[in-house]
């Protein structure tokens, strides 16, 4: 097609179509400028599918869609550790979004899962914020390499559903920026998405559509975002206030009601034409965009990607208990086949990525086509997926499904009812027909395997009853084929949990905040969010973030770093062998986590700073090569406004999960910025001036003669406690207790010159 | 004495007069003003037992001090839960007070125990702010009705000693008054101590002393606080600004800086005349008292002070575990006694309340007497006081002792150089050798107990291996003749933890936090401290809050309140009845929990709002009475600025302990407080609106055709998670959204008149 000329375009537009381009033409399109030959595009609901509304979408947006390839939700995804495999994905993606004739596909969505419970989190990808930033860069990558755009989403701190559109997330600046914001940045530094979406919700008391220090200053100054900022469906308040912030389209349409309101603001001045502009010119850059890659008549083959999406779901797969090593199971004998998620299968979640999946795998027939007649499955229902309540034939019919078969695999999980957009859950549990279907089934069955679909953590009192746990996820539209390759082996398990399974959702951090008091949520457990709080406390979890077995074993060896010593300008290399030491081919997610061995802010015990995954033949070693650059070893320091490294040691921790570590190296990073110049005032304590050297050396003396003095007292204590007392008290002593200590010998003048002295050193 | 008229000196009084007499004279002493027949009155450290310094005070206060007698400190005090008894200790202290011409003995200090790792914990009572207050009223009440004063201390949000002088305690309004100022008020409203002692630390930002929020609004305004607020020693940063804020005297002599810089402040303006005069006031009506009230020739049996430190030491220990019932001892047979505390009891805390005690019972010595010959004790050291590592001799040789004994009882506990003012623990572990010791003892004998010296809780890695634990906390000079008594069964030990024994530390709420970096501590656990953090989360601890086993049993029945339904401005009372169902007498206290079933804020599980102890033979019954008032069920309304009740069902729980609530009645509860009018803004929530009839009145016909629109609706989801997440994004959906929704049907202009008629109802 024929380029736009954005800044032609944009001299020739009137002040009122710059004012209408900046709200959508109606539910799924932007508006386009047919005099100036702008045309309108498309942009719908993802992201792991692609959600394209049939004929005219309704004003709601809720009807059916085109049929789309369904691959697994953000959780299983990132349960990959594979950036190769997402961006796979994304390109699969991408080529519907080109075959459907839409210009931007609406995700990924990166916010961290402060809680289990967020009833979107099957959509997101982790509760770490480099491992979300990785993953969703690869799934960018791959859906622009097609020529059309996505939506990173939802800017910023969206990590419920409860109050989504009026609660306001107070949240302090650090954790906002080292766990909130990160993911964001890491993605938009790296893939530069088209578009990026604002999320319903207020932070820190302003919308964040409205949001000009996180649009305007974050996004688009300090990380540079050269696309467009978009709102959610209904996100905008007050349309001149999002565009002046940086929020430069509100979707859906709103009917003349933003144009008129942002031209009133230009009128009265609250809103600077240059803001407009700007606004216009990235609106009109994005749709000259997708007019310029515009593939016409491309197609897909829904073959291939539904080939993909099983390659994937496999891969997602977390064997996250295998006792007895009862997988892969052996392809003969009498499988029982229990619980309705093995006939309707669970595998997206509900809400706006809902979509209308080409084809759907039965698991059973998948697992007859591996096993041939040399295995007979039997299969019973075990409970009703529309209810919660133990149907005692059904669990009497599972039972002696199970009794009479070598084997028993029980489908369990969350039905659709559990987990959706638009609400969290109250609670942690599978429903209770589940749990007793399963306890019922490892009664009589001692070889029990449980075959889990649900978006995120449940609690599993049932775990140390049966032998074999697999964390299916929402594995998509081939979770039934890919299962059955799991299972018998087809394919090697190698899926590592992207976040923690609690034993109980009240030893989660943010259980007693979340979701809040009315429309205020506050993120009192800060940056200590999933692993970083269980590493933090010691308080043992079901799953560690990170877990994740496989059908071989492998060995780590010869961890190696490029430099003991380097500045923070620096990048450190870092190499481990992985060798597989077992008798199958498999796949292994090393990881690599930071420890800053002694820090004068509190900061986690370790954070996850890099990994890499490996495919390796029985006896294969291959080397995993890391770099870690500033950021590996940084907090953002507040007062600086900057991320900052502290000169000290680090360790370097290569790990099979955040429980695990298996290799240590110790490096020293050196800070090359600047200490800023310290400010002696008054309430300076001795222990604080006496670690500056000049400082020191002038109120040396005073110090001496009172130590002396301190050091003269024993008082009646026989034991010392009162020397290390003196001792502490002398540390945290205020200078102006100087002038009081000296009995009236050291005066308030004196004070404020030895003031004046120090600071002018 | 001839009694001073205040408001005539006060007349008299020159401006340097008045500005002088806002500083000490020297480190013990207040000034006075001879021209005016004022006399200089002395103040010293308490407050289990006095701390006045022989002869000439030397300018750090650190000098010896003369006799007096070392009652348990607050930590064992509370653990009594008897008003009574904690009431005359107080009258014993106010005695020793009056003997030694003292006019104001610097206690107690009802600082609430945020850490167990606080370094003066051992000097506070509790955990918990409604048990720190009864406590701290008993001892105030008892203090004062011997004609001295009482400095309750330290005000306010002082729970560490870490930069105890610097730091900024960053604390929620609604926290800051249900849990850290709480304690405070519940005395000054029932016990008016003379004095208040501000903290050194800030409160959010400012200087306790210089904090004119806490000092004139709240204490003074809000409570009625009709004393003089003193600095501690040390605590004044600015004296001018200290005065303004409603702390009148600086602690101690500020060499005429004080009063130099208030007359410069009252030239600048920057300190009214009016508050000064206020300050004076306060001291003159201060010193009159302590005039009017001076007993001459006061005296005080030093022995009977003994035996009631003796008898209070007793009741002060909390029998944590008691296996088999292995105590009370037969007074026969071979007895180990191991351990150094044994010889050399820890039963005080160091600082400045580290006293010099008018005796010291040897616990050996007070067990023979007891038994007489019956019993044989041998004696092991075990560990060297002065140190942590282990003495391989002197462990094998208390091995050896207990080997060839019929029942072991370990000494241990901390060091004095683990707990004291001026620094904070870093870890809850006894020393090494301390615990190896205990390991050892119980591997050869199984009849082993512990008793423990200790300030505050310690993790027991050996709880499971030992038959007894006694916590004897640090239980004043008497301790020898108390745990004769105990383990004996002399005393029917009837203590009760006023604060949680965690399992480990990383368990304590305020763990990762504290004690927080640089000069600022965030306590973001907010309300959950103590057993409400445990309550909420479930988390084991190694004893719960209020749990204290006896020799005998107790049966609870008959639980009765006062109505079923009640208005917040009514009183419920609350009876039941505890039978002694074994064979021993003994003394029980009996807890009261209330918990608000349920509530629009985030509130504890449940918390304590009442108790009483008493004292039975075997056989009989007794009934414990109690009364709750309006705060029993209210939480601090930072909005309201007040306190408030939410109408509705509130659980009356009657415990044994935190974790083992006997019997419960229901109440309902009216609240008075007439709700403030709702404002509807563009951002109210649809379910907001609702919930106000005439509102919902208005924009129930939009709703009811959205509603309609929405359930035309279901996708392609087959098992209704999309109509609920419809009904949620229907109740969560801001007003503003109904024009984008409404497809253009409903203009922003409707929109601000429907607002408007909402809002004029």
């Amino acid at each position: 097609m024929k380029k736009l000329n954005v800044e032609q375009i944009l001299s020739e537009m009137t002040l009122e179509e710059k004012a209408a381009l900046v709200s959508g033409k109606d539910f799924w399109n932007l508006k386009g400028i047919e005099r100036l030959g702008v045309p309108s595009i498309m942009v719908t609901d993802g992201p792991h599918g692609l959600r394209k509304q049939d004929g005219k979408g309704d004003h709601l947006g809720l009807n059916d869609s085109v049929p789309a390839t369904a691959f697994p939700t953000a959780s299983g995804l990132a349960s990959t550790w594979d950036r190769d495999l997402i961006q796979q994905v994304g390109v699969a993606l991408g080529e519907e979004t080109q075959a459907e004739d839409v210009g931007v596909i609406l995700g990924p969505g990166v916010n961290i899962k402060r809680s289990p419970l967020g009833g979107r989190n099957f959509e997101y990808f982790s509760e770490d914020p480099y491992l979300a930033s990785e993953m969703a860069t690869a799934h960018v990558k791959g859906v622009q390499s097609q020529g059309v755009g996505t939506s990173l989403k939802h800017f910023a701190v969206n990590n419920q559903e409860h109050r989504r559109m009026s609660t306001d997330a107070i949240v302090d600046e650090r954790t906002l920026r080292e766990i909130y914001l990160s993911a964001f940045e890491g993605v938009v530094k790296n893939a530069q998405p088209w578009t990026v979406m604002t999320s319903y919700n207020r932070v820190n008391g302003t919308y964040a559509s409205e949001n000009e220090y996180l649009l305007t200053d974050i996004l688009k100054g300090e990380w540079g975002h050269e696309g467009v900022v978009i709102s959610d469906w209904g996100g905008v308040n007050e349309a001149a206030h999002a565009v002046k912030a940086g929020n430069e389209i509100e979707m859906p349409a709103s009917h003349g009601i933003g144009q008129k309101k942002v031209l009133a603001a230009l009128e009265d001045g609250s809103l600077p034409l240059e803001k407009l502009d700007q606004a216009v010119e990235r609106i009109l850059t994005l749709i000259a965009k997708v007019v310029e890659f515009k593939k016409e008549n491309a197609t897909y083959n829904k073959d291939e990607h539904h080939a993909l999406a099983r390659r994937v779901a496999a891969d997602t797969m977390v064997l996250l208990k295998n006792e007895e090593a009862i997988l892969p199971l052996k392809k003969e004998g009498k499988i029982a086949i229990i619980g309705g998620f093995a006939e309707k299968p669970r595998y997206q979640g509900g809400g706006s990525s809902h979509i209308n999946s080409t084809r759907k795998d039965n698991a059973i027939e998948e697992m007859q086509k591996i096993t041939g007649d040399a295995a007979t499955f039997t299969y019973a229902k075990g409970y009703n997926i529309e209810e919660d309540h133990v149907n005692e034939e059904l669990l009497l019919e599972a039972r002696s499904a199970a009794e009479q078969s070598d084997v028993a695999i029980v489908f369990a999980g969350l039905p659709d009812r559990y987990e959706s957009e638009g609400y969290d859950r109250s609670h942690m549990q599978l429903p209770e027909n589940h749990n007793r279907l399963i306890e019922a089934v490892a009664e009589v069955q001692p070889n029990t395997i449980v075959i889990l679909s649900n978006g995120s953590p449940i609690e599993m009192p049932w775990v140390d009853s049966v032998k074999g746990v697999v964390e299916g996820y929402l594995a998509g539209q081939a979770f039934g084929g890919a299962v059955a390759d799991i299972l018998f082996g087809e394919v090697n398990p190698s899926g590592k949990l992207a976040e923690t399974f609690p034993k109980r959702v009240e030893e989660n951090p943010s259980y007693i905040y979340f979701p809040g008091e009315g429309d205020r949520v506050e993120y009192r457990e800060g940056l200590f969010v999933g692993y970083r709080y269980y590493d933090k406390t010691g308080i043992q979890t079901l799953f560690p973030f990170g877990h994740g077995l496989s059908y071989t074993t492998f060995e780590y060896s010869n961890l190696k770093v490029s430099a003991k010593n380097i500045k923070d300008t620096s990048t450190l290399t870092v190499s481990v062998d992985v060798k597989n030491t077992g008798n199958l081919a498999g796949k292994e997610s090393v990881q690599l986590y930071v420890r800053d061995v002694e820090s004068t802010v509190i900061r986690p015990v370790k954070e996850l700073k890099g990994f890499g995954k490996v495919s390796l033949a029985p006896g294969e070693t291959k080397t995993v090569t890391m770099t870690l650059g500033k950021r590996a070893f940084a907090y953002y320091n507040v007062d600086m406004k900057e991320w900052h490294v502290e000169s000290g040691d680090f360790e370097v921790q290569i790990g099979r999960s955040s429980q695990v570590i298996e290799l240590t190296e110790t490096v020293h990073v050196e800070s090359t910025a600047s200490a800023p110049k310290p400010v002696f005032t008054r309430n300076t304590t001795i222990g604080d001036i006496m670690v500056h050297e000049d400082a020191a050396a002038i109120i040396k003396p005073m110090v001496d003669k009172l130590a002396e003095q301190f050091s003269q007292m024993g008082g009646d204590d026989e034991e010392g406690s009162t020397s290390d007392m003196m001792e502490a008290s002398m540390k945290y002593l205020p200078l102006r207790n100087m002038v009081m200590f000296s009995g009236g010998a050291f005066s308030e003048e004196e004070l404020q010159n030895l003031l004046a002295e120090m600071n002018s050193l």
